[in-house]
């Protein structure tokens, strides 16, 4: 048997549940049925994206590592892609109106695109990014 | 404009290209065509996974902020599920025989399913997962 090629969960573990989902519903986006105080998820194509206590998946993915510090960057970064150019900027613009962090403006990028990043409560990085005719997820 | 309900690309910082490259070959993915020395894609569902190198993600993700420091747990998980409960020993298994790092052995979760974690060359977590009816991704 090997590794199925899939990308079921991506699980952010944060560290105020109630904060991070009120941050993703601020972006619009609607929870799956079924969550629970410390337990969101939410529909991104095929994959779900889920919100869990950081210790609590400390505890089942890294028992024997520390938490990541706060105001650490993680070394991933996660991205939303828009259909146009001129979208990259009213998005990462409506992003940090509903309460994201703004890490960098959007800006024409060497690989042919254009993005700018922003940070959920807990710093994780969204990238809103545009390439000609690619419009993943 | 509000923000897109989508995950376009889950991008990992890699210290080394060609090694995690060659680690999800070693799992059977297949990469899109069209990488290069220093970016390579797979598809995950309507997903796809990125590898790019750490320090060049960085400078367009995190740009003053630290490195995150290798060996450290990022507050992040990503999961394979699989259709089966018996499948979740032998993913784990063929993942840790591909060259991935045994984090916990699978159990038995309170959440009612089962699953273990491996991690990749940079640390990255990975759960194979099972749960009773589910199978996104």
């Amino acid at each position: 048997m090997s590794v199925p090629q899939r990308l079921s969960f991506v699980t952010i573990g944060v560290r105020d549940a109630a904060r991070s989902r009120a941050f993703y519903a601020g972006w619009g986006w609607q929870e799956r049925p079924g969550g629970s105080d410390d337990f969101a998820q939410f529909d991104v194509g095929t994959t779900r994206l889920a919100l869990f206590p950081l210790d609590r998946l400390a505890s089942e993915a890294a028992p024997d590592a520390d938490l990541p510090a706060p105001g650490t960057w993680n070394g991933i970064t996660l991205a939303v892609n828009v259909a146009a150019r001129g979208d990259v900027d009213q998005v990462h613009a409506a992003a940090a109106m509903a309460g994201a962090r703004v890490v960098t403006a959007p800006v024409d990028r060497e690989w042919g695109g254009r993005s700018g990043y922003v940070a959920d409560p807990d710093g994780t990085r969204w990238e809103v990014a545009w390439l000609p005719g690619l419009l993943p997820g």
